[in-house]
């Protein structure tokens, strides 16, 4: 039986979505604690992975097991899963869902905040200079649309190549807040950060908002932005076909 | 010169507003900063306490010093302050402003989920059994009014009575949160903690809600529920006389 488990976390305790090395992913912590329920070797696969630190407001996955769930799985898993990891639900699918290959779009936010915040300590990125959120939003209008991202990935990636459809991209100001909203067919690994590292440059008046364009035009990352850190970055959706 | 400032804190690594024995409050940490800017043993006197675990959305305080403050002394307050305490607001007051005495009307927040959230870990008291939201509000409008709060009050205080003037108290929904609004002119201590306890007792069954009169009336703290946790629970704001 092929189940579909969409699932939330806060990033900060976690090294990314999968396990590196020896450090915990987010992935290791829900596996194990399936398998304690479940007592078998279940394994899942998420829609994409996210980085260190970054969070997920809805994360998709799926599992086969032999049979039905358990009574009351997702009460039962919640309890056992530590606090920053959330199951929000679980449904039984085709067995042909396949959360990575038919994810048709993903979603993400990245959050910051322009004054302090003594309840979103690591849940948002702190920047206090004042931005021009319509020279922000003019640079992100340039990113609609299929365009190669190179300039905006991580240098060690392993993909075959640096298209991605971008179908929306904005800002939006909700004092004390800024949010940036962005979805695509795929993102390249640290793309959102470095979307946002730039635009920051935009928004300080460091560059102007068609510079985006050469910059992405460039292909090259050296000439965007430094990444935003992680802690700004949410995973915020992944859209499937309707079945 | 007199100043009115409002700060906000996350409650979770202070043991409540003032220190005691060895432990840091709120209070030492906010001095400590504010000594190291302004080269003066400036003392701040408080709206009143919180309790360890418990935070302010916004606390009052005032404080006395020679002549006026450094420019920009928010800002530079709030980035010697750790993350969990926040500067919202200083200006000059008139020298007989009091932050506890002039107090007219002091407000609080109780904040439960009956849903897991990975975001808000130490903010909310997580209850997960059904709540009857309409018995609770029933018990809570009893409050309303000048009553002795005695059996909602800790056992050990140092006041010389315990009536208060409750004048707002109600819970609202908003799924998956439940918040209990209340107001009044004074608190006593542990007081909106053992009132929570108690009208969870009558959301759950437990108790009808026309006892939450009985036992006010008994004037015994043993007869109401258990202190709700302290997560839960955010100072709010505190009214004083428009000047």
């Amino acid at each position: 039986m092929r189940y579909r488990m969409d699932i939330s976390y806060k990033g900060t305790r976690y090294h990314g979505w999968q396990s590196q090395h020896n450090a915990t992913g987010v992935q290791d912590v829900l596996e194990e604690k399936m398998q304690l329920l479940l007592r078998s070797n279940v394994r899942v696969t998420a829609s994409g992975r996210t980085d260190t630190g970054v969070h997920a407001l809805q994360q998709t996955v799926h599992f086969d097991i032999d049979g039905a769930l358990p009574p009351d799985f997702i009460y039962h898993l919640n309890n056992v899963l530590p606090y920053d990891i959330s199951v929000l639900d679980c449904v039984t699918v085709a067995d042909s869902f396949h959360a990575r290959f038919d994810a048709l779009e993903r979603s993400y936010i990245y959050k910051i905040a322009q004054r302090k915040q003594p309840f979103l300590h690591e849940q948002v990125y702190f920047f206090y200079p004042p931005l021009d959120i319509e020279a922000m939003n003019t640079a992100a209008s340039f990113l609609l649309g299929t365009h190669d991202f190179t300039s905006f990935s991580r240098v060690k990636t392993d993909v075959s190549h640096f298209r991605c459809n971008v179908t929306s991209a904005y800002w939006e100001k909700k004092e004390p807040f800024l949010f940036f909203n962005v979805s695509a067919n795929r993102f390249l690994r640290g793309m959102v950060r470095a979307l946002v590292g730039t635009m920051l440059w935009v928004g300080t008046g460091k560059i102007q908002p068609e510079h985006m364009l050469e910059i992405m035009g460039s292909e090259d990352r050296r000439n965007a932005g430094p990444a935003a850190p992680p802690e700004g970055l949410y995973l915020k959706k992944i859209l499937y076909p309707e079945t």
